[in-house]
């Protein structure tokens, strides 16, 4: 289990440091982690709309950046959905 | 990503259903989880008072039980910790 924790952790911040801010993801960011890491959860990645619809939901101080926080809130609401748990 | 996410889902199932409610962790289940499967994430997990203070500051409903989304707070704060991000 914290094989499978750091392994999100090092997978944010890969996407998180490709511009900006290191620890934070900005659109363009999750847009390309969500595509490439998570394409069976969430399935319409590549249309603009939905990801900032989603990314407008998530972005609770609404930055334009998302924060780790923001991002678990996310793959926990993700991973409830999956794991069949009620939200 | 998902195959990681995947493996919090299995495990946290894996212990959930020892007893009682499947879907849910009972102290004795979540004491099992945090001393197998995050040794060194929660360094003083075989001590019982320790676990009790944990376990109620996630319970937030109170009932004794941890929830998948109430289980997926605690993983949040200690990747978080792990991962250098302010809390």
């Amino acid at each position: 289990m914290e094989t499978a924790i750091c392994t999100l952790i090092t997978q944010f911040k890969t996407y998180a440091g490709k511009d900006g801010s290191a620890s934070t993801l900005s659109k363009e960011e999750f847009q390309n982690l969500v595509t490439s890491q998570l394409p069976n959860y969430v399935k319409n990645a590549s249309d603009p709309e939905a990801i900032e619809q989603l990314m407008g939901s998530l972005d609770e101080n609404n930055d334009g950046e998302l924060t780790f926080s923001e991002f678990w809130q996310l793959i926990g609401k993700l991973a409830s959905k999956q794991g069949g748990f009620s939200q």
